[in-house]
Order: structure tokens, then C-alpha cells, then sequence
């Protein structure tokens, strides 16, 4: 009992926990004070709409959701998605050819051809004047102006498209199964680095290099297929990890990989296909990228078919809009695509010249690489500040915001811990922490290609809108 | 002053450096007294003659051999050692051709028949079958008891073998000439994984292997050199050492940079060539390692002709012995080759199978690569306990007894340092620190092959000798 006048003790020393402001913390140390800080901010910002929506998917609603996302964890640590074949689009996903008319897939959420962002456009140009339908790009530019070519999203079809890739029926696409599931995922072949539309250039030597994916690489890489049998996809990425690939800014390691296994079948091609490839190939590290892509699709699509889940099984761009889907719903959530924040950019290039962020590539970050798996990747650190501490901490904020870890993608670093994987949006919305997503920059205006790459931070307006999704859905339950 | 009765100022605390004894830093740590230690061990463990030594080879003599170590590591460091060639070793090397005698090169120092370990009299067997001279290892046998087949050290022909390899006038091997002094090195094809010769095999298939390198292989490497043109060794190592290799127990992600960067020259053979040497390249994740030595022994020749250095610019075994020359010196010094502690087996073997370390592949160990580069191989760190940590101790303890940094093989996990270049005997003798080799393991006597693979100590025996032979050049100058 404490009164007026009463003997208080006081300890002779007193050490402090800090939560939250660091404001406080810095005046105690001022004062030769011990303190622990403890990271904590404001869920949801403060916002109280925000903290209403979480407290409606945490509480009850939390133990079903859990349930659901440990599912969709265990799909994506465990599928096997296989390369069975290359075909052309139209051959794999027949509903292409069966529209009878002239279509483009694009990447990201839909977007009308009015929307969309120069190198997207400049791409869907060469993509018309490769598929014969127009004979220049002034051509080209025209039938779009008219609406005389369809365009859709990729993601409509199960196809996964990097960068500012655009691609007409008889473009070949890999097909990737996941074993066990049997889902079915497919990416273009990779047009490789320098002058190419898939980086936004609609030159002629961009054109031409879609021509040669349609009419020689295609046609071998099938041939190289059939003769080596189905190619465990992840399980080379998986390989990658341990050396130096991120498997999305970084594919260097798993292609050369691929390549050496695919020796012996690209050996038996005929003479001109076996040259051009082995030409084609030996001046693309990128060319395992688009493969990876096609996995962590069939992957995704999968755990997507998981109900009442809070995890983000599409993430996806096109320049314009940024957009991702739950697992169980098809609903997209849209916010307007980022500027890459961290970045490095070629000499003549910066941020002012810039495209935002771009591409279906952020499929991999879903599944535990690219941004997930930075902290292994020297190619990688070299965009957050030079020293693998930069890199191990934007692994870490992604295991801030993910259920689960990865048990065939682990860090040598990180003592050989796994990748996290399984992006809940509770979490995002929660920390205010977004998906570190590790990508190539465009030009914004004038068709020069790629002029820089680094890490983007996903907007986090598209992760609120899921959750008010999610809150809906649980309370219909 | 202080006298009796004087009253002498005791602090209120004490912190203690202990230098050397761990016991005492012990005794006050028990206490509650801070202690900070110093790693110190009574140099050259005591013994007054090695002391004397050190003796000579420090004082006024260190200026002059400082000097020389300092350029010493300059051409370590800066030699640009480059693919040029591939052929048959009796034309790279006309000496051998010269002899008109029946003769094979071995690995590591002189040493006669009788003396030789079991996985390298099968390597000889072997070569002297495949080179035609006798119809089974039998025969062979009978042949080299008889002394009827000259055996020389590939190092008197500056050539350098890995593990048990012995070639014969036949045998391809790379030509690599270093771009900055002319120095000119050789190295064979590497053998690739499984029933071969360089792991001391000598059945019908380890045979068959030494005839296709010698018949197909060989010539369509010199074709596919002569279509590419030259290829810089350490500039492809020097990326390597980005990705995981050691360039020593690991050599894949260079492998693999390699077989792309050749792939249009691949893709140019004939039907015949073409295929069988893919198939071998598809399975061969060793193939860049005889090259990588090749590199470094280009380079320790340069070195090795700087006068009154301290620095080892040889260091190979042959299963026997162990031996070093400084640079400089044409000197053998001579130890037992020691059993390799540091190591993980294959199923049914252990220390008790295992053969003494073996081979020229030390050398990469001379130029910043092998134990030096451990630091950033996950797959080393699998040998030397697991974590990342046990593999930076590694490269720690090796740049303990260096006097440089290598420039161009720099270790991400390590901020991006350069490996430790530049073995200094007197470090070594001091220290009592001898060099980390990473390397293969052979069974001792049945012919298995490779049983295992870890991290070798070279005996420290070899590395006082070379210093007394310092001391004794140091004092007739």
C-alpha cells in the first residue's frame, strides 16, 4: 500500500522497452538509458475501416482461413511442374485459335489498347507486324488504333508473360504440368536481352527476332523436348538458389544449367535450327526466366483453386495498373503500377525516363523466389545497396508478410533456411509491408529497351481491396 | 613514487588483454573480470632452430623479400592466362615427343614405380593400355615393373594433373598462354565423374574414356578453340567464384559458363564429334577444373620466376608425397602427402579406405582459388561442417599465411573482399598454419574410385624445409 507519504523503493537502475515510435526510445538513450525497441506500428495504418476488416479475418474467421492457407502453402512447396513440350499458343490453349479472330495476349490485368503504356504498345505493334497481319509498325499501330485486333490478358489463359511480352497464336509457349496436380501453365520462349519487344523495341531487328522464336527456336525447342523428356522445372530452380540466382532479376545459373542438360538433345538438331538455336541461346542468360515463370504458374493456379484463403496466388502488371488475386476467387484488385523505387539504371537513363512496373514476372515472387530469395543472390544486392545485408533484408521483409517457408528453395546464407512463400494479405495490409518484387526497368517513351533494373514494393491499395473481398466472403460463410 | 606507506591509487576496474593461454583470459573471466584476448602462439611452436630461421628471414632481410613477394602477387594477381589450343600433348610438349622413350606424366613430385600409391599405379595401368603399349592392365603391369615406361613429373613439363591422372604423348591438353608474360601451361581434358583413371580406376570403361578424350573429344575441342578464339580462364573463374564455386571440389557454375559460351562452336562440329562430345560435356560438372589449373600454373610460372621470394609458387602430391618450391627456386621440398581430415564419404567408405591427398590441383589454392575461395561455395561449406561460417573460416585460415587479396576473385558473402593470394612460407612457419586444399578423395587399394571428397591440411614438414632453404639464399645474397 502506497499513501501520501509512504516509502516508495525505486530500483537503481531502470532499463526500458520501447514500442513502436523510436522518438522515444532516442530520448532515453540520451539520457544513458537502456532500451529495447520493439518494431511495432499501427495495424493497418490506423485506418479504422482497415482495422475493422482485419478484426473481421482474424478472430473466428481466422481458424478456417489458416486451414485454407496452409493448403495453399503445401500446393505451392510441393508441386512438381514439369516442361512437357513447346507448341504454338494456338495449339496449347485452343480457346486462341477457336475465337476465330485476331488475338494478342498481354501481360498484367486487362487494359484497353487506349491504357496502355508506350513499350506495351510498342510490343503489341511488333507482335502484329511478326504475325503477318500488318506490314509495318504504322500498320500495326493503325489495326489497334481501329480495335481490329483483340487484345486479353494472359492470365485469362493460364499464360504467363515477362516484361512487356506480347504474343499472337503461332507464338511458341512452353508448356509446363504440375505432376501432381496435373495444372497446366504456359510462357512464351524468351526473346532474350537487347533490342527486343519484349523490353518495349519495335524495330525491325525486334521484329525479326519474333519471326526467328516462331519459325526456328520454336520448332527446335519442341524437337529438344521430345527427345529429353519432361524437365523438372523447379527442381533447377532450386539449383539456381544455391547459386547466386534470385530465378527472376537473376536466371544465369539455372540456364546455363538447363542448357548443359540439354547437351545432348540440342546436338541431334539439323544443322541450320542446331546453329541459330546454339547461337540464340548461348547470348541468353535470361533464357531460363520464362520457364520458371510457366512453373510457379501451374503452381499457383493450383493453390489458387483453394478456397477461403488469404494468400495472394496472382501478382501481376502491365504497366498501368498493378493487380492480384486471392486463391478461391477470381476477383482482381487493381491499384496503379509502381515506379521502382530501388533501381539502378544504365548510363543516359534515370527514374525520369522510367517506365512503371511491368510484366506477369511477379508470379515468382509468390512461390518464393525473385524477391523472396534476394538474400542469396550477389547479382541481386547489387540493386539494394551493394552488401548481402541489403539483399538478406529484403528476404526478410517478405517473411514478414508470408505463412510459410519454402523447403526446396534455401539460402546458403541464411544457414540454409527456405524461401518464404505464401504472401497473406492480412499481413500486408496489417504491417503496411508490400511484396518486394525484383525486376527490369523499361523505358518509358521512346522504345530504348530496358535502361535499368531493381526492386519494386507492390501498391498497397490493391492488398486492402482483397482484404474488404475477403471479409465480404467470410462473413457470407 | 611509491614507498612503503605511500598510498598507491588502485582503479575501480580492471580489464585484462591475455595474449596466448587461454586458461588465464579463463581463471578471470571466472571472476567477472573483462578479458580481451589475443590469438597468439609462440612462433614456430618454439623450436629454437625453426626461431633462428625466422630469425633470417625476417630483420634486414625482409625488405628485399617483401619487394620480391609484392611482385610475386602482382603477376598472381594480374596475369591473364587464355585458352589458345587443345592438342596432343607430344605437340604442345616437343620435349616428350624428343625423348623417343615410352613416357607418361604424373601428378606431384618425382617418384619411381615401386613408391607410387595404388590409385596411381591403376591410372599409369590404365594409360599405358590406352596409349597402345600394352593389349591389359596385365600386361601394363609387367611393362612398368620392368621400367620398360619412362614416368616423369608432368610439373618438370609444366604441366599440371589433377588427382591420380598419368597421360601419355597422345593425351590432349588445353594450351594456355598467359597474355601478360607468354608463360605457356598445360593441363589435360578432364576425365568427367564416375569409372575413370584420374580416380584411380583402371577398368575396361576408365580405358575406353582415355581413348575417346584422346580421339574424339581432343580434336574437337582443338576445332571448337580454333573457331572461338581465345578464352580468358580466370575472367570465367572470376564469375565462378560469384556463383557458388570454389574453382576447386566445385567447378560447375564455370562449367557451365563455359559450355555456353562455346555453344555456337559446339554447334558447328561434324555428327559424329558433335554428339559424343556433348553427351560427355552433358555429364562432366568437373570439365572446367583442368583448365582452372592450367590458369594458375600459367600463372605461378610467371611468378616463379621472380628471385628471393617467400612465396610457394608449387604445391603438389602424387598420393605419396607432398611437395612445394618457392618462387624463384627450382627446389622440391618434400613431405608424406597427409590424409584428408576435413571429409564427407559416399555410402561404405570411410577414413579407412581413403588414399592420401593427390594431385596438382593445389596450384589453384597458390592464386586465391580452392580453400582460398571457400567462403563463398555453399557446396565446400557441406565438407567443412555445414554452415556458411565453417566455410569463411576457411578462407580465414588461408588469409592468415597470404600476403595479398586477389582483385578478381572477389567473395559476396564477404562484402565483396578478394580471396587471399600469395602463400608466405614464413607465415606458415610462424603461424604453423599450413594451406586448406580443397579436394577429391580415392580408395587406397581396391580401385573404387572417388570415396569421398573434403578439405586437406598440407603437412607442415614441406613448408619449414623450404624456409631453411630461404634463410640459406637470404644469407649468401
Amino acid at each position: 500500500m502506497t499513501g501520501p507519504g509512504a516509502r516508495i523503493d525505486l530500483p537503481d537502475e531502470v532499463a526500458v522497452v520501447n514500442i513502436g515510435l523510436t522518438a522515444f526510445a532516442d530520448a532515453l538513450r540520451a539520457q544513458a538509458c537502456q532500451v529495447q525497441e520493439v518494431d511495432w506500428r499501427i495495424p493497418g495504418g490506423g485506418d479504422p475501416v482497415v482495422v475493422d476488416l482485419l478484426k473481421r479475418v482474424y478472430g473466428d474467421a481466422a481458424v478456417s482461413i489458416d486451414a485454407a492457407n496452409r493448403e495453399v502453402v503445401h500446393r505451392l512447396d510441393s508441386g512438381v511442374p514439369r516442361l512437357v513440350d513447346v507448341r504454338p499458343l494456338r495449339e496449347a490453349v485452343p480457346a486462341i485459335a477457336a475465337s476465330g479472330t485476331r488475338s494478342l495476349l498481354h501481360c498484367g490485368p486487362e487494359i484497353g489498347w487506349p491504357d496502355m503504356c508506350d513499350p506495351l504498345r510498342r510490343s503489341a505493334r511488333a507482335a502484329v507486324v511478326a504475325a503477318g497481319w500488318a506490314e509495318s509498325t504504322t500498320a500495326a499501330q493503325r489495326l489497334l488504333d481501329a480495335g481490329a485486333v483483340a487484345l486479353h490478358p494472359a492470365a485469362d489463359h493460364d499464360v504467363v508473360v515477362p516484361m512487356a511480352t506480347v504474343i499472337g497464336p503461332d507464338d511458341p509457349v512452353f508448356v509446363v504440368e504440375d505432376q501432381e496436380s496435373g495444372a497446366r501453365a504456359f510462357a512464351p520462349v524468351n526473346q532474350g536481352p537487347g533490342e527486343v519487344a519484349w523490353f518495349g523495341v519495335d524495330s525491325v531487328a525486334a521484329i525479326e527476332r519474333l519471326r526467328f522464336l516462331r519459325d526456328v527456336a520454336g520448332p527446335a525447342l519442341h524437337r529438344v523436348v521430345e527427345l529429353h523428356g519432361p524437365v523438372d522445372v523447379l527442381g533447377l530452380a532450386a539449383q539456381g538458389v544455391q547459386i547466386g540466382d534470385d530465378v527472376h532479376l537473376r536466371t544465369q545459373g539455372t540456364t546455363n544449367l538447363l542448357i548443359r542438360s540439354l547437351l545432348p538433345e540440342l546436338a541431334e538438331l539439323p544443322d541450320r535450327p542446331r546453329r541459330e538455336l546454339a547461337g540464340f541461346l548461348s547470348g541468353n542468360h535470361l533464357f531460363f526466366l520464362n520457364l520458371a515463370m510457366a512453373g510457379a504458374k501451374a503452381l499457383t493456379l493450383w493453390a489458387g483453386q483453394v478456397p477461403g484463403s488469404s494468400i495472394v496466388t496472382t501478382m501481376a502488371r502491365n504497366g498501368t495498373t498493378f493487380g492480384i488475386r486471392l486463391a478461391g476467387s477470381s476477383r482482381w484488385h487493381l491499384a496503379a503500377a509502381p515506379l521502382i523505387a530501388d533501381a539502378l539504371y544504365a548510363p543516359g537513363h534515370g527514374p525520369e525516363s522510367a517506365a512503371p512496373d511491368i510484366g506477369d514476372s511477379a508470379v515468382l515472387e509468390l512461390v518464393g523466389l525473385g524477391g523472396a530469395a534476394a538474400a542469396g543472390s550477389p547479382a541481386v544486392a547489387a540493386f539494394l545497396g551493394g552488401t548481402m545485408r541489403d539483399a538478406a533484408a529484403a528476404t526478410e521483409l517478405m517473411r514478414q508478410i508470408c505463412v510459410g517457408e519454402s523447403s526446396r528453395f534455401t539460402l546458403p546464407v541464411l544457414d540454409f533456411g527456405g524461401t518464404p512463400v505464401g504472401v497473406d494479405v492480412r499481413s500486408v495490409v496489417e504491417s503496411g509491408v508490400t511484396p518486394r518484387i525484383n525486376t527490369g526497368i523499361l523505358d518509358a517513351h521512346d522504345g530504348s529497351g530496358q535502361v535499368g533494373a531493381g526492386v519494386a514494393a507492390a501498391p498497397l491499395d490493391c492488398f486492402v481491396s482483397a482484404l474488404g473481398a475477403l471479409a465480404e466472403r467470410v462473413a457470407v460463410q
